[in-house]
C-alpha cells in the first residue's frame, strides 16, 4: 500500500516534470523556421530529479537536429550524468542517416534510457526511431503514456500539424490568402486594388511569404496585379525568400516584377494544382501559399487543396469590381464552404481570420 | 506661496473625486435603454468632501431624469448635507418643462452649489441648463473646465455620442448591419440565405435590435428574405419591439412575416432614405438600425446618412450569389468608402466589427 502510493507519487511529479520540459521543447521549437522543408522540433534532456540538463531546437535542414543540439549543450561538469537521463521532444527521434546521424542512436549512445516524444515522426523514411530505442532497452513511450497533460501534447500537435500533414499527405500545406474588402472585393471595378488593406496587415503577410516555402499565383493574378511576391520588411526585401510560381497556360510578360529578384521563380503552365503541388513536394516544398486570384482559389478550394485560410478583411466598402473567390460551384447556401475559426486577430483597422474546413484539426 | 500650493492640491484632490464620479456616472447611465428617443443620463451627487451622497440614472421617456432619482435617492438623514453640494452628470441638465420639471431648477432648489457635466445639451427646447445655474450663482462647469482627466470625458462623449448627433442634425443615428460571408456575400445563387453567420453573431444582431428605435429594409429584402425583423431572445420575441419599416414603392406582400406582431410596422413608399429618416425623427426615432438590402445599403452609403457600419462576417466562402452591397458608384479603389475601424470581437466562429466612416468621431 506504502510503496504503492509512492510510485503513484513519484510518477505525478515526474510526469509534472516531463510536461515543463514539453512546453519548453515546443517554445524552443517556435524559434525554428516554418519554412525550408524540415519540421520544427525541440529537445529537453532531464536528470533523474527533473532538472535541465541540456535544451535545443532544430534551426532547419542542414542544421544538427534538436537532439543533437541539446545534447552537446550539456556542460562538460554534467556529461556523466547524461547515463540515465530522460529527452522530452516535440516529435519522434529520427532513425535513419540523413545530412545528420539518427537522433535515435544518439541519444541512446549518450546514456539516455527514457525518451519521451509528443508526435509520432509520419516520415517513412525517418520513422521508427521509438521503436529501435525500445529494441535497446531504452524506455521509450509518447508524452500520453507518460501522462504528461493533454494540453502540452495539443501545442507540440499543433506545431507540428502542417508539416507533418505535408509529409504524410507527400503535398505540401497549402495556405490561402485573401485580402478583401468588408464587400469581399479584391479589386475596384477597373482593376485597380492598392490598397485594400492597411499597413499593418501587408507587413503581416510579409511575414507570412518568409515563413513559407512557394507562393503560388495564377498568370491572371500576373496579368492584374503584376505583384513582386517577394519577403519584404520595413527594410526592403528579405535574404530568403520563398520560391515564386506562377501556374496557367497563359505567358507571363517579359517585363513581369516576379521575373525580377531576388529568389527564383518558376512557372507551371497547368491548370492542375494538385500536380503543381505534388511537383512542389518533390522540390522539398512543404509549406505553400496561394494568394490568388478569384479563378486558382475557386479551383484549390474546389479541390479540396486548401488547409487553411487567411482571410484579411479591411473595413472598406467597393460595391463591385473582383470578388475575392469564383467558381466554386455553390448554388444554395447549404452547400457554401463552411470554415472553423482557428484565431483572430485585429491588425491596424483590418481584421485578420485564421480558419480551417470543418472536421479538419 | 503656500496658499497657492494649498489650493492647488485641493483642485486636484476635487478634479480626481469629480473624475471618479463622472465615470461611475457613465457607468450607471450604460444601464439605461438606447431605444426610446431620450439620451442616457448618469448623475452622482458629492458632498463637499468628495463622498457620494447620491446617485442616478434616466431609464428612458417617462421617467424621471437621472438629477432627480439622484437627489431622491439621498437618504432623510443626509438630505440637510445637499446644501452646498456637487452633481456630477455625463449631460448638462436640461432646462425645459417636459414631463418632468428642469433638472437645472431642480438641482438649484436642493441647494447644489456646483454642476460639473460631461456633454453639452445639443438640445435646443433642452440646452441653457448650465448658463441659467450660473445665473443663479451656482458653479457650473464643463469637465474640461473641471480639471477632470479626458478618459472620462471621452466615455461620456461616447456613451451620448449617437443621440446627440441624432439630435443636432434632426436625423436618427443609422447604424447598417451586413452579415456576410468572407467572400461578401449575403446570399446563395439561388437566393438563400438562412444562414451564412452563426448562431452567437444572430443572437448579438437581436440584442442590437432590441436597442433601436426602428429597423429599416428595402421591399426587395422583404421579397427575397421574408424576414419577421422582430428582437428576440432564446425565450422568443421581446416585450418592446422596434418599429419596423419597409421603404420602396413595391408592395409588402399579404403574406409577409412582418406584417404580424409583436411590434408596430410601417411601409414607406419612397426611396428617399432622408425623408424616410426625418419621418422617423418625427416620430421620436433617434437610433436607426438599415438591415438591407445591398441596393438600400447602397443609397444610403453613397447619401452618406450610414453613421456606423456592423459588419458580421462568418468563416464562410459562397463564390457568388447575392453581393452584401451595391451601386456604390465606385469605379477605382483610391474611391473605395474607407471606415474606421471602432472595435472587434468574435461572436463563434464569426468576426463582427463596429465601424465608422474615416474622420467622424
Amino acid at each position: 500500500m506504502v510503496t504503492s502510493t509512492v510510485t503513484t507519487t513519484t510518477s505525478t511529479v515526474r510526469a509534472r516534470a516531463e510536461g515543463h520540459a514539453l512546453d519548453r521543447a515546443v517554445e524552443l521549437a517556435e524559434r525554428g523556421p516554418i519554412a525550408g522543408g524540415n519540421p520544427r522540433v525541440g529537445c529537453v534532456l532531464l536528470d533523474p530529479t527533473g532538472a535541465v540538463l541540456g535544451e535545443g531546437l532544430h534551426l532547419g535542414a542542414g542544421s544538427p537536429h534538436a537532439e543533437a543540439v541539446a545534447l552537446s549543450a550539456v556542460p562538460a561538469s554534467r556529461r556523466a550524468e547524461l547515463s540515465g537521463a530522460t529527452a522530452v521532444l516535440t516529435l519522434e527521434p529520427c532513425h535513419h542517416h540523413g545530412r545528420t546521424p539518427p537522433c535515435s542512436q544518439a541519444l541512446h549512445d549518450a546514456g539516455v534510457t527514457r525518451v519521451v516524444h509528443a508526435v509520432a515522426d509520419p516520415d517513412e523514411t525517418a520513422a521508427g526511431g521509438a521503436a529501435w530505442l525500445r529494441s535497446v532497452g531504452v524506455e521509450a513511450l509518447t508524452s500520453a503514456d507518460a501522462g504528461i497533460a493533454p494540453a502540452a501534447t495539443a501545442r507540440a500537435e499543433e506545431l507540428t500539424r502542417s508539416w507533418a500533414a505535408a509529409v504524410r499527405r507527400r503535398r505540401p500545406w497549402l495556405v490561402a490568402k485573401t485580402a478583401t474588402s468588408l464587400d469581399g472585393r479584391v479589386a475596384a471595378a477597373d482593376g485597380t486594388s492598392r490598397w485594400i488593406t492597411g499597413p499593418a496587415s501587408r507587413a503581416h503577410a510579409h511575414s507570412v511569404r518568409a515563413d513559407t516555402d512557394a507562393v503560388v499565383v495564377g498568370t491572371g493574378t500576373v496579368a492584374a496585379d503584376d505583384p513582386a511576391l517577394t519577403a519584404r520588411d520595413a527594410d526592403g526585401p528579405l535574404a530568403e525568400q520563398p520560391l515564386r510560381v506562377v501556374v496557367g497556360e497563359r505567358d507571363v510578360p517579359p517585363a513581369a516584377r516576379l521575373r525580377r529578384g531576388p529568389g527564383q521563380w518558376h512557372h507551371v503552365r497547368t491548370h492542375d494544382l494538385t500536380a503543381v503541388l505534388e511537383e512542389l513536394y518533390g522540390f522539398g516544398a512543404r509549406h505553400v501559399l496561394l494568394e490568388g486570384g478569384p479563378t486558382l482559389l475557386g479551383a484549390a478550394l474546389r479541390a479540396g487543396l486548401v488547409d487553411e485560410l487567411h482571410a484579411y478583411v479591411a473595413p472598406v466598402l467597393v460595391g463591385g469590381g473582383t470578388a475575392a473567390v469564383r467558381d466554386l460551384g455553390v448554388t444554395t447556401i447549404t452547400d457554401a464552404l463552411r470554415w472553423r475559426t482557428v484565431s483572430t486577430q485585429r491588425l491596424g483597422d483590418d481584421l485578420f481570420l485564421i480558419a480551417r474546413p470543418e472536421g479538419a484539426q
